[in-house]
């Protein structure tokens, strides 16, 4: 079984060609040393370092996965050596601030990193995962204290951390969370109470573990205003162990590589983190920055099915092709039969405009925090706001669904274990699930980011994504046609009568892939423009013939419900 | 975990004022006893052995499934007892001939049996599954010596029968194939090579299993024609084991209760069955059976999936839903969120359509076989030929992406074992590849049945599924535009040119789909019309408001590929 092999080459294209990243970073006098030498020169290791160290290990960690006994667990083989050899290259470290001990880089950088670590092994890379979004949320809320004795830790990744929110009763509805705190006299809190699906929640990878826990203190009101954020390390200082452990781990359908903890806090030591009744504000300091990871995993996930289904299709040879064809053999490869050519084209359609849109999205990351204009910081805040439950929600879709596609590239093959492509849709399928099912991302882009400004701000950026387009080519026009068509959905929802509570959530998933549509046309039309090479454009038509036109249908569906028509009366 | 559990009221429904079975099939001789009591006692009966004896096996089927070792297969746990009684009460033979010991009933019966067992326990399933058309090939193609020694032992499920079709390098290209068979100077003939994804090639459920293999002789032409079909069963008169054996079995993503088997043929023994050359068109006498099975095992994982989830819903509470709630719990039970309501609405209304369409297919093939009016046998034969490929593409397709939605519902949950619901989405994932994947159907329907006759006996049966709609409802107008809007398309194709030999090949999958959802307006205005209740008409709103679009989308992306349109020119 091949390995994921990461290939620079596209994404140094997209970031160079079709984004100019390195002038969109150049008013940032945060990342003044970073040029596209060192930009290059960073991709290339991180490249090598997945490939070798990391790829490896993916199908050992599917098939033997994690084992739990007497409360500890193993990872599979060759993943604590991975882990180590990543730490003390610094890669956790990238993007923290050089005086957390960073290297002060672009965050998109990190972001193509995870992106090619989760398409290497997916279940090695949960391990760090929650690194940078730990190390945001203490640094921005935490004490001095915490973060004189955790910060540095957590952003070189010598302790790994984890979020403890889910508890068995309380999923998408945090606000039904029961674990408590109470406060000590020493100003630490006793927490006690039941977590469950926490990854990497106990492991064999670093001597400590730091839980970032939401929890209640005994005063607190019912609902997600009543939770407080605490940190919980495995061990204490002088090497006492806390009360977090781990009852068990769950047998997935997947991700085997990642354990799913039960964890118990009994009796356990911790602090808060920012204030008491402000736990969900502190999570959410990290909230877009995770949902674009998980946006990246999603990528990353498609692009490794699509590595192995083109190389298995340029192989297999099944049947004659349609029209001219090899005399000299019985068959032809099924790369030339159009069905495959079909999925193999739209799938790397979306891989490619994917990362268009997702390393935009990461740009505008480091845009938000380090640009000197408050108008931009504000425009790539929106931006963020906006197009990241987005990427999230379509990007996790379409790894599952899309795996699947490359999946049926391999006919029977496929469907067992030694090609590894079933694992990746296994691996996938938990994406669409954690950091917020795609149901919550499409209410959080409607009900509570555009529908509250009155389609403002969506607008605003549709408008500027418009002005990007060349119109002189037929894909500007496709895209501008699209981003109309989403701006008139948008205006039809906007005024549809507030008497139906229940419409916006009705047609939020629809929104949401018209959105996705309407964004992936203005990626393609940019990489259209971009290049005329055949590796870029046949993926590019292969979208705008066969996966635009859900566009019209989704805007159709929605506005028929604005219109309060019933399609039976 | 709750077991499947057949609802026979939902099929009683279908069958009895949906379709009207008994008086479709009331001209048939060969059915004369056949009444509606007998009918519903068959489908109580079969509805209590699927739930009470096969559902309760399949968390294990899958968890410990079947086990090789040393040339042997073990099935797991239960399988072996269960296989008994399913032989020893008749139900193999529910649709054979009474003069080869069956009991005659008509093949629709064992339709609904079929996609009972396959909902409850797939793995299982897959034992029998190809004895009924391991039965009609050998019944119409084997001389009478076969079948004197082994068409009732096939019939009545005494033994166990296989399809080896499959080699490692070719697979929907059977032509490819190598096994050789040779001709021994008593009649038989020696049988060497190997065949890969034998479904059932070796297990402990009967004492001898029958082999049905396609092999080439020595003298026979490359390509399809050169090959037939041989019989060749495990062990010989006198108990001789013939050279018929299992290398190993294969790991799969799911479908864990039933042994993929690498079988090798060295030396065996066999018969041929039919004419030497004509292999492949012996097989075919089962396959649009065989594919309407699929389509039917399709549809009961559906609702297996449909039915974890909808209880799930029912019980978990999240948050509050949009609108009017219960002030005295915290939270709504989530089938009242409109996110969840539609999963649940769309997936039962592809569930009711589908066996609209699959228990009337079923129907048809009854009539095909027993009708006196030859001119109803032929409009019977074209119904099967056309729609059989398109049940089996979508119907299995929508097991695995509906099943997803399903799992949806379940949030992390659904992710973990525990609920069952993901074995639903690994299982269903194979039926979109065996029995010719559904490009394939695709190709099937396009190339071979509709563009052959310029469209003709595609326009012919939608004309007649037109006549029985109700236009005097939106039900039925919306399904009429469906027609109609597939005719156009029908037509589009057909007529264009043909000096663009990769069309059809680009335009099938797309086209298989515009049929799947005009076939499924019809099934769904047919619905509307027999019921006003909720239970059955929630779904089918749902159905024309969210799923029926799409319809639109396909034909236009086909006619604009007709139109040979360049999208970016």
């Amino acid at each position: 079984m091949a390995h994921y092999l990461p290939r620079t080459e596209d994404q140094l294209f997209i970031l160079n060609q079709v984004l100019r990243a390195q002038e969109q970073l150049q008013p940032l006098a945060a990342f003044g040393e970073f040029d596209s030498d060192l930009q290059s020169q960073v991709l290339e290791e991180a490249a090598r370092f997945v490939g070798e160290v990391v790829a490896p290990l993916n199908e050992a960690g599917d098939r033997i996965g994690c084992t739990f006994a007497d409360g500890t667990v193993t990872t599979p083989p060759g993943f604590r050596d991975a882990y180590r050899a990543f730490h003390e290259a610094g890669w956790p470290a990238l993007a923290c601030a050089t005086e957390d001990g960073g290297q002060g880089l672009p965050w998109f950088l990190e972001g193509v990193l995870y992106e090619w670590l989760s398409a290497a092994n997916h279940g090695w890379t949960m391990a760090p995962g929650l690194l940078h979004g730990a190390y945001e949320c203490l640094k921005h809320h935490g004490s001095d204290e915490l973060k004189q004795r955790y910060l540095a830790r957590i952003a070189s990744g010598e302790w790994l951390a984890t979020m403890c929110l889910t508890e068995p009763h309380a999923g998408s509805d945090l606000g039904l969370a029961r674990t408590r705190g109470t406060p000590q006299a020493d100003g630490s809190w006793r927490l006690d109470g039941s977590k469950i699906f926490i990854s990497g929640g106990e492991h064999d990878l670093t001597e400590n573990i730091v839980h970032l826990v939401l929890a209640r203190a005994p005063d607190a009101p019912a609902g997600p205003k009543g939770l407080s954020l605490f940190l919980v390390p495995k061990w204490l200082d002088g090497g006492v162990r806390n009360g977090a452990f781990c009852d068990r781990i769950e047998e997935k359908m997947g991700l085997h590589g990642s354990a799913t903890c039960a964890m118990r806090f009994e009796n356990a030591t911790g602090w808060l983190i920012g204030e008491a009744g402000r736990g969900l504000a502190a999570m959410f300091v990290m909230m877009n920055a995770a949902r674009l990871h998980v946006a990246l995993q999603g990528l990353g996930l498609l692009d490794a099915a699509w590595q192995k289904a083109d190389a298995y299709a340029r192989e297999r040879r099944q049947m004659r092709v349609p029209g001219p064809r090899d005399a000299s053999e019985a068959a032809d490869p099924i790369e030339g039969h159009p069905a495959m050519r079909r999925i193999l084209d739209t799938q790397r359609a979306w891989v490619d405009g994917g990362r268009v849109l997702a390393y935009q999205t990461a740009l505008e990351l480091d845009i938000a925090r380090h640009h000197p204009d408050a108008q931009r910081r504000a425009t790539a805040a929106s931006w963020c706001a906006l197009v990241t439950p987005v990427l999230k929600a379509a990007f996790t879709q379409q790894a599952f669904l899309g795996g699947s596609e490359c999946l049926q590239v391999f006919g029977g093959h496929g469907y067992v274990r030694e090609w590894g492509i079933e694992q990746h849709v296994r691996d996938s399928r938990v994406t669409m699930i954690y950091e917020g099912t795609n149901e919550i991302q499409a209410i959080d882009l409607l009900v509570r980011k555009v529908l509250p400004d009155a389609g403002h701000a969506m607008a605003a950026m549709l408008d500027r994504l418009r002005e990007t387009l060349d119109t002189g080519r037929a894909s500007g026009r496709a895209a501008a046609d699209a981003i109309d068509q989403l701006q008139r959905t948008t205006q039809a929802l906007c005024a549809a009568p507030t008497a139906q509570p229940r419409l916006p959530y009705e047609a939020a998933d629809d929104y949401l892939r018209a959105a996705t549509l309407a964004l992936m046309a203005w990626a393609w039309a940019r990489i259209d423009t971009a290049s005329s090479q055949p590796r870029w454009q046949a993926p590019v038509a292969a979208a705008f013939l066969r996966v635009l036109p859900e566009l019209r249908m989704r805007c159709a569906i929605v506005e028929q419900q604005c219109a309060g028509a019933e399609v039976m009366a």
